[in-house]
């Protein structure tokens, strides 16, 4: 959780932030879909007035679940399609992923995942491994819900943790990282069904988007990898190899 | 975790803390050895000074896993004995569970939980609830270690949270508690083996107390519930029925 996170080491880390409803899912979606750079900022008032001084630029995000007015997109992954986005600046903000990424802002490495990109990402921090920039830390920071953990990101998270331990030779695990493995091991791959009966889930239901978790359910259909930027997140593809 | 805690809610709820390696083990064993009551308090400093203050007082607990020193005991849950603890005041500190027990300390009900008296936990807060004291919340705060979730805690907890779903109708699960759940789900019962594999029982070996474990992972030998009263933990048995 963000609040776990210790602003002393944060320098020294490698973190991959995780919303999987639905945040880092839009997010990872926009990028793919040819979206220039998602820049992410703490209120609508800001994503407003920023996406007003860069040309072509759109507001996107969510505050209890829907586009703030004025907005051009909401939190939808589906709504991130080419013709939308493609070449375009994304000012986005959402209550809690946005929250986490300023967290994590100074990490030497911030990325973000959600299950359609796992295999991308975990592919990415294995070569930063391999590559010896120094990583020590590896750290998964799930976005959660008002402070409080989350199912939908603790499983995503887990599914990481797998991929990393198949992908990372020498890695040890913090209680943290095997709990989330446990979870996933329990839950199984992720369905649709399944990220509705979380607390997440059931407050999309709330505002009439639970079909937006169909989505959000998509396993390593993404090459892209969101990687943090001065100041915005940008695509990293073909990581791989 | 105690980060967790939203402070304007506590009021409301009814919390029960675990920290299983070694805080709430230890109170729990010195309640049910006839220890007159368990006064929590946040330094070595402290607890010397009030236990020097209290005729036949007791400082005990630990800092990096030991007792500080001058203190009478640590916080291996086997050394406290009747013959030690029995009509005693234990004033009592220890790095992470004491302060998540100040954390909860306004809550409508304080209990402490550990593997030991689970049975007996569950119990009174069916009870609690039962009795229709007002009870619309129920918040089990795992003590973690360094203000990170530790596994630990979060098995215990996932094992209570069994217990409760069995003994309260109707209660609705945040996405945490199922989370918990659904990880002690995947550890089965406690072990000592199962402890000695979480960072806690790592530090815990590094100190060569690693037979605490032992006593850690008994289950459901205790029928004492630790409950805060203005400012102590007391034993209510008998709390079942």
């Amino acid at each position: 959780l963000p609040s776990e996170l210790d602003p002393g080491a944060v320098g020294e880390m490698s973190i991959i932030v995780i919303d999987a409803i639905r945040a880092t899912t839009s997010i990872s979606t926009a990028l793919a879909a040819g979206a220039a750079r998602v820049v992410p900022v703490q209120s609508p008032v800001e994503a407003l007035e920023r996406a007003g001084e860069i040309p072509g630029a759109l507001a996107c995000g969510e505050r209890n679940g829907l586009p703030p007015k004025g907005f051009d997109l909401g939190n939808s992954p589906d709504a991130y399609v080419p013709e939308r986005v493609a070449g375009r600046t994304l000012v986005f903000t959402t209550s809690n992923g946005t929250a986490a990424m300023f967290r994590a802002a100074d990490a030497q490495a911030l990325r973000l995942a959600c299950f359609r990109n796992l295999g991308a990402v975990a592919a990415a921090v294995a070569r930063e491994v391999r590559e010896g920039a120094g990583t020590r830390s590896i750290g998964i920071l799930c976005a959660g819900r008002r402070g409080r953990v989350s199912m939908d990101d603790a499983w995503c998270a887990g599914h990481l943790v797998g991929r990393l331990v198949a992908a990372v030779p020498g890695l040890r695990l913090a209680d943290g990282a095997r709990a989330a493995r446990l979870l996933a091991l329990g839950l199984g791959l992720p369905r649709a069904d399944g990220l509705a009966d979380t607390d997440a889930g059931r407050a999309l239901g709330g505002v009439g988007l639970i079909e937006d978790l169909e989505a959000c359910a998509r396993l390593d259909d993404l090459e892209v990898v969101p990687v943090w930027r001065s100041g915005a997140f940008v695509a990293v593809g073909e990581e791989r190899g």
